[in-house]
């Protein structure tokens, strides 16, 4: 990759902008976008790409090739927005409480086909209800449990039958069912890895076939996790695939092994406010409001703190990562026990940090300063915010 | 407290605010503010209250009295938001960088007391000489380290004499010190907050009188932390004191003892939208984007997960806690591993979710609901955003 300083005039915006700020290099966001497109696509079926890591109107033409291109999105504020801008093929995959039924119900009678989602009879007859009084057709997938990870009903639970046969008999619509490998985040070897994915698959498969043995049709077949969707072999059965946090990745992606540290597309520019150089620790001026408070690798085998110290997106890494934050203040120490050599780091000097996770370290800025080295252009994203 | 159910128009308002949102009980936020400031003023000094943690224009008038209050900002945004409206007594408690200094020049330029903060020579000498090269004066404190936490020069380190000189011969100005005791948030006993604050005291008239032995005089002696500012017995040789959380209060200042739970003015108002009945888990649409991922109490005698759940702000907490979240869902569990009673908490219902660390949990949202029951009012309180 190119390095920033190679360009003397986009060196110079660069420096203009007030630190901390969140700095996306876009070669590197456009070859993780086209990475996993291949790969799903070769596989012979869709990406639906997840709204909620990028979340901003400006980045979703890359993530999307056309208006009609399958978009997730996790709160109802974003199927706003990215239907407010012609996008029409949603699902909105939280599950369904019934007072937001009314935003989605907006959204479908202006001609959005927006697929709710559910795990329980209480959420279908609310479901069914709603769509009875008021009228109209909401369409919902069920969410399938497949690692025990988080919410959905198990394939073998008489209940996924009787739930999507509730909604087929009322007056919502089945659409079909969506799978979830969170537990794949746990995984740190490919063999893992790629259990994982097969277990998605088979699960989403299985569930599909058992509603199928009883005559009812999953239109959709959804199944999705960044882990999981870099190790796909087979994706028979399945309709499609989600996943966000692959566009910006991040050191949790990574020591996961899913990518290298240079293919983290998004990093927060700070500058250095002080040394202390009996503790060996550099001061700058991001704490939490500008990394996120997120402690994604605290688990991992290795502990990233909160975030690692490159030069600019893409660059080597140093040995230093940030050990502690306040809300505008970060400390950084080093990986090793080595000492800082404190000249490299003056006072008034740069630094970026990787993040942990990357939808977190977005969710805290506003908007994203976006650098093409080779096109030497620098934009602004805006981000979607608020529910 | 006056429950939320007493009131039908203010019970319907509230739920016809979708969650998950951020509710502050402006009653509880009343008090907190008045606890503080009495204490202070009880003790014949000022108190100069931190803006980051309300960061809100509308909750400003609430913390300062009067536009010639003093406030302290951790951000050049925050500076130039609040003399938007006219606040023009300011400290930046961020150490400054010299990239920033344009801005903080033009809100001088217009009439506001913008004081900075710094703790090296390279700071000062870069301040001087942008004094210098832009004629104009920019008033420093020098942080002082009282207790190891984060940056700061030691009040024996010589060097805080030559700062300080290098300051008053410049063209800059030497305001006087300002000490932070972070420390206090690691105690959990009323002797040891007691120490730290005394502690906090003494570094910092220490500080200023070794400058005073050198002809130099401090105008601002300015110290705080929320824990040491609930427990100083004698503020003699003081000018000011700084505080933020103590406005909304949160777990991380429930476990050292500064509040009780009912003092926690902020929460976040999330519903039901899942039964795990095996795992015994509920599941909530508030997950970090709502709750921030701040685990405050994660090293504290009792670990509140990402939040303790109550039913009203104030009223008593189920033994219940947010265990994990994901973007936009919630775990809840069972504090004590006693079940569940799932009829309690049905699909739709809603809870609040208590905040580890009120700062981090407002940062998540760009607007605050504020209800004052007494007064059957809801307003909307905006967040200032960015840096």
């Amino acid at each position: 990759m190119l390095s920033l300083d190679k360009s003397v005039t986009l060196l110079e915006q660069y420096e203009k902008i007030d630190t901390p700020f969140m700095y996306v290099d876009k070669e590197t966001f456009l070859n993780n976008l086209s990475r996993l497109r291949s790969k799903i696509e070769s596989l012979g079926t869709i990406l639906r790409p997840h709204f909620k890591t990028v979340r901003s109107l400006e980045a979703i033409q890359y993530l999307l090739p056309d208006k009609s291109s399958p978009v997730t999105v996790s709160t109802v504020k974003e199927a706003e927005a990215v239907a407010s801008i012609g996008y029409n093929n949603i699902i909105y995959a939280v599950g369904i409480s019934a007072q937001k039924l009314h935003r989605i119900a907006e959204l479908i009678s202006s001609g959005i086909e927006l697929t709710v989602l559910l795990d329980s009879f209480d959420q279908a007859n609310e479901l069914n209800e709603f769509c009875r009084e008021n009228q109209c057709t909401i369409a919902a997938l069920i969410e399938v449990d497949c690692d025990g990870h988080r919410g959905g009903v198990s394939p073998e639970d008489p209940n996924l039958i009787k739930i999507a046969q509730s909604l087929c008999d009322g007056q919502a619509h089945f659409a079909g069912i969506l799978c979830h490998a969170g537990e794949s985040y746990q995984c740190f070897d490919l063999f893992s890895l790629q259990s994982s994915a097969a277990n998605e698959v088979k699960v989403a498969v299985q569930a599909s076939n058992i509603l199928k043995e009883h005559g009812i049709t999953c239109d959709i077949v959804s199944i999705g996790s960044t882990p999981t969707a870099h190790n796909y072999q087979d994706l028979s059965g399945i309709t499609e695939v989600r996943a966000g946090v692959y566009s910006f990745f991040d050191l949790v992606m990574a020591g996961i092994g899913i990518c290298q540290h240079s293919d983290i597309a998004a990093s927060v520019v700070a500058t250095v406010i002080g040394h202390n150089k009996e503790k060996g620790w550099l001061f700058i001026d991001a704490g939490w409001m500008a990394l996120s408070a997120d402690r994604g690798t605290s688990e991992q085998p290795t502990d990233c703190g909160y975030g690692l110290v490159t030069k600019y997106n893409g660059a080597p890494i140093y040995n230093l990562k940030v050990t502690t934050v306040n809300q505008e203040h970060g400390i950084i120490e080093t990986t090793d026990g080595e000492s800082i050599n404190f000249s490299d780091f003056p006072i008034g000097s740069r630094l970026h940090v990787l993040p942990n996770h990357a939808c977190a370290m977005a969710s805290m800025h506003k908007q994203y300063h976006i650098f093409d080295i080779q096109n030497e252009t620098c934009e602004i994203w805006n981000r979607v915010q608020g529910w």
